[in-house]
């Protein structure tokens, strides 16, 4: 069965979007995996379709109401029982690519898209919803967070990169940022691929890279760093600080 | 003069995308930003029209030549003197609301967006770009990344958002993340609002929101709450840990 992902929206065209296009677009033409956006505004009762309301307490814009979010929520997880049902909100937790993978590995995300000023609070205190965060800064809305979620997901789903062993070495999978790429042209600008990488010598080219990880790693992300284990400002193979801006 | 984005990228078609619907799609169409997808490929210079080459020192995948890139990059360049230009990679510096903030009151923004794994480091070392990464994790390149800083830039230009006071408040902006939002019915599967938000009294309001978002903030995110200044574990009004559970 494929990775099924269903996004309740108040603005269905927004999806596929960008997923529809390129690795994730073939995937989705495939069958890798596949997608429901689900119109939050037909689950409404009144005769203005209305999904929010004014704040309770005062203050600017519109909170969108617990009773129909619940109604469209409750319809939508009856049709996919076992799926986890996320919501995007600069609430949530952070998201991890440990928390990406683990979603890859199962059967699908329902993804609730919040829009205006948030959601009434009392659905997240009836519903079991994982509010995640893609980062620390507001969005327009959930849903260009539910297609960043979902391409993130996505590209790990089995057959969507060409190449399987491709991604093993990127970014957070071996919690370091990654070590620095050089390819053709051999010089441009005067500026040459470091000796080492034109060695041939596959040991001395796996060591040079995790030293430059982790160089980067110390310098940019020492939050990174301290939970990889390594100690603040020093690196265990004992390259230093200037190893990395000696480069530049 | 209005907002100006330009993006490079080998997937122009991903443009506007999700930004060209809902509030975005709208400030678009007013002109109160710009946006012109570059298409990295008519830079290069080869019969192939080839813009990557395979890793110097081996490994899996393809990595983006810098030459190709630094051609796109100064033809775009010229023609936006000021602009800043960044580049969206896990390897860059986390977004922040506050970047966020600082670019949207700026000229714009030229965003040049990685495939494959990664871009040739000569690039960087030769030409002002800004590494951004919008959160830890893999996506499957720099659009959905760009697609996302834009978003957040956007909805802060002027006359973007309907009510200009809406956003304050903000997850963020002050430092914390958002208290929580109630809204009509007054009761719904049993559940209330709180009676505070129906007392009418605007100081009790102000200072139970305030209580709320520091309890959230230190909850779910100490590293946030220690930045605000809080104590680890305890905030300053005196909210335990239990006034954000109780409501569970």
């Amino acid at each position: 069965m494929s990775f099924a992902a269903t996004v309740l929206t108040l603005y269905p065209e927004m999806f596929p979007g960008p997923l529809g296009i390129s690795l994730a677009g073939r995937a989705l033409a495939e069958g890798k995996w596949s997608l429901d956006a689900v119109q939050i505004r037909d689950f409404a009762t009144d005769k203005h379709r209305s999904v929010d309301d004014t704040p309770a307490g005062g203050g600017a814009g519109m909170v969108m109401r617990a009773d129909v979010l619940a109604s469209a929520l409750d319809a939508t997880a009856a049709r996919n029982p076992g799926v986890p049902v996320l919501t995007m909100t600069p609430r949530g937790s952070p998201l991890t690519q440990a928390r990406v993978r683990n979603l890859a590995q199962g059967p699908g995300a329902i993804i609730l898209c919040g829009r205006f000023e948030g959601i009434d609070q009392r659905l997240f205190d009836a519903r079991r919803i994982e509010e995640v965060s893609i980062g620390d800064y507001i969005l327009s809305g959930g849903e260009m967070a539910a297609l960043t979620l979902l391409d993130a997901c996505i590209r790990l789903l089995p057959g969507v990169m060409g190449a399987a062993s491709s991604g093993d070495d990127e970014s957070f999978e071996t919690g370091l940022l990654e070590y620095p790429h050089y390819t053709r042209p051999q010089e441009w600008e005067g500026r040459t691929i470091p000796e080492v990488l034109r060695s041939g010598d596959h040991a001395r080219i796996a060591a040079w890279r995790k030293r430059e990880a982790e160089a980067i790693t110390r310098l940019r992300r020492p939050d990174l760093w301290e939970r990889h284990g390594g100690t603040p400002g020093r690196s265990p193979s004992g390259a230093r600080h200037e190893d990395w801006d000696d480069k530049s």
